[in-house]
């Protein structure tokens, strides 16, 4: 079915008001329909997804990605567990952030509300058209989903469940479209008077098309390259877990490291026993020559630690100290996340305060970068842009503010001319 | 002088962590040299905008546009007034908007920060550099900083004034950087590794030009499409000095009002008194043959709706309804700033509830819609775009923020395994 993308926009537009002015009970009452409706409906979800897997197999994707493809019991077990979570937590709408009297009888409040219409373009996992359709419902955004097209059969029954539980719990007809011919996604690029913002999720290159062809405002991230920087008052018990686990316990993420900075004083002794672990899980070690001179390792130029490998696969390079590693980061990063293993407080605290990026963390794996390790609920994305949300965005990062001011015939003049003076008294 | 503004912005990337780092003290140090530094270099500045002045009358530039360009006396007091008033503002820097334990020994925080390297291109009001830059350097971002040509030389003096006295405060070299070359413009807007913003003050044109060929998140706003809605329980005593305000008090401003939608019921009666006064104010109606039928006026089509004159000239219409108010706004308006005139309280609330605009406004003149007015202190511009900042942008709209997280070697497998669990406690 071909819908006219444009069209549905111009109307979700003039929807979202509507769907912006609900109560919260209202949003969180279909939340629980939806929970309800995919409960009763999961026979119809399997069958579903079971196509879809079934066409995957005949078509020879990889077994690696065929997982992600699945729903089953436990990710429609997961998919409610998340849902039951937003509605238990508070309402992002609404909410007073500032209250100031101007003068006598001008009062200037600034209230949260919904952004409007969301165009969101995720990969092929079918948990996530839920997390993000109920997300955007549950802050009042109007949504324009479009899957990937592997699960093109489960996403229609999902879809279908979410929508008719949102309109039985009384939400206007424009909350939510799906999209699902790729060549809507251009048509949607060009939606930049109704369309408020687009959020890609997928590859480098797919989020780099969007944001190189839309005028639309684009929240997330094209690149993920993660440092870990060793420090010379660093812990072996703790960096060679860290380490391990940010490279290896899940080599597709964009939280994943990607290279590895190691203070130069104390290489020599750490570099040896860090590469037999990272040997033992598979990991190839790329390094500059003075690495090679440590640890066997396969050498590589400068200009390559900008890549982004998402594989089994580490670079590695020393540093003099915290302050060449942050410049290393500055430089070669994504401005996603960081981290410093050092026992070493004001090492710790320069490399907080300078590293230019979403998440800077001491001692833990970057993997902690994620919605739902936040205490989120959900994320509709991860954001490297520093606009409106950065890092793994959520509930909060789906909420903008109007100012609304009430007078009782204020005019400008009178201020202008020196008749009149603000005073400025704040409440909230 | 020609400078590259490419290497330069990559600089002062790097260096925008350093002006990041900054103490508080030290940035409010730095406005007050700048404060001392234009006033006892008054004279030196008056006279290179007499270059200006003179200049711009020999080129026929019309009046109204040299009052803008004029850098006098009262300027001067107006700008200092301006610098004083942001030295007593709070710092919008680190501050702590979450910290939540993770887990036992695993703690989030969300620390706001400077946006990074900001360019503003600005028109050709010499106080609007110094009311920027301050603003800037206050929320410690560098700004790359493009004046009208039409005050090169006021601008060039306060430019070097401001940027010595920043660095003899201690501030880093990158902090500011003025372009002077208009083919510079292009250079700029291709550096979005570098810069992480764009703020542009100008004709819609312009900011339409900027939009169109950039990748950097752009901040501002092209039309300016205000509009009053005359109720049907309006009261003429606030009403009409409202709307002549709205119009004639300054008619070249983004939050003069252009389109007046006036209820059915009350029209016979309220547009001739209304339109006896706009006459006297030189203000030329526009209305649908509808408006004609009751008052003599150039007769205008639906589509002219989305005009935004910036002069002595009013569109109006008749509607049924607040509903239909809101519709035709939604509809034709800018998503700038739109009033309801009523004494109706749920006509107000619904109004200021669906009018999907950064600002929506009860009995008082859109001119309100600015950032001294709000007791901003200043504003970089107003934002009718719906992420990050909306409206009047002043200091919180120039910071965004990291999380920072703290552990002592956890990793996600043990959360993936079951091992750990989350228990997310929040102290901020």
């Amino acid at each position: 079915m071909n819908i006219k993308i444009k069209e549905e926009a111009r109307k979700m537009k003039l929807d979202a008001p509507k769907l912006a002015a609900t109560a919260p009970e209202q949003r969180n009452r279909a939340l629980e329909m939806i929970a309800d409706a995919l409960q009763s409906h999961a026979s119809e979800i399997f069958e579903a997804n079971h196509q879809d897997m079934e066409a995957a197999k005949a078509s020879g994707v990889a077994a690696a990605v065929c997982k992600r493809l699945k729903f089953d019991e436990g990710k429609l077990r997961d998919v409610l567990g998340g849902i039951r979570q937003l509605i238990s937590l508070p309402d992002p709408l609404g909410k007073v952030q500032l209250e100031r009297e101007l003068d006598e009888g001008l009062k200037l409040y600034r209230i949260s509300c919904p952004i409007g219409v969301i165009g969101i373009i995720f990969e092929a996992r079918p948990d996530a058209l839920v997390q993000i359709s109920t997300l955007c419902l549950k802050s009042g955004n109007c949504a324009i989903l479009k899957g990937g097209k592997e699960t093109v059969h489960t996403n229609r029954v999902l879809f279908r469940i979410i929508y008719e539980s949102a309109l039985a719990a009384g939400m206007p007809e424009g909350c939510m479209l799906q999209a699902e011919q790729h060549n809507e996604i251009d048509e949607l690029l060009s939606c930049h008077k109704d369309v408020d913002l687009l959020i890609p999720r997928g590859s480098n290159q797919f989020v780099q098309y969007i944001m190189n062809h839309t005028k639309i405002p684009v929240m997330g991230h094209a690149d993920g390259i993660c440092h870990i920087y060793v420090d010379e008052k660093f812990d072996p018990e703790k960096a060679i877990p860290v380490i391990i686990d940010a490279k290896t316990q899940y080599t597709a993420a964009c939280n994943t490291v990607e290279t590895l900075l190691v203070n130069r004083k104390i290489a020599g002794e750490f570099l040896p026993v860090l590469a037999d672990q990272l040997q033992a899980h598979g990991v190839k070690i790329r390094g500059t020559r003075e690495v090679n001179g440590i640890i066997p390792c396969e050498i590589m130029e400068e200009e390559e630690f900008h890549t982004e490998y998402l594989d089994l696969i580490l670079s590695v390079k020393l540093v003099e100290d915290v302050r060449e590693a942050v410049e290393h980061i500055n430089y070669y990063g994504s401005h996603h996340t960081d981290c410093i293993l050092t026992e070493h407080q004001e090492h710790a605290e320069y490399f907080m305060q300078m590293v230019d990026s979403a998440g800077v963390y001491q001692n833990c794996s970057t993997r902690f970068a994620d919605g739902f390790r936040y205490g989120f609920g959900a994320e509709v994305g991860i954001s490297t842009g520093k606009i409106h949300a950065r890092g793994p965005v959520g509930l909060e990062g789906l909420v903008t503010y109007k100012y609304r001011l009430f007078g009782q015939g204020q005019i400008v003049g009178d201020y202008a001319s020196g008749k009149k003076k603000f005073h400025f008294r704040d409440f909230v």
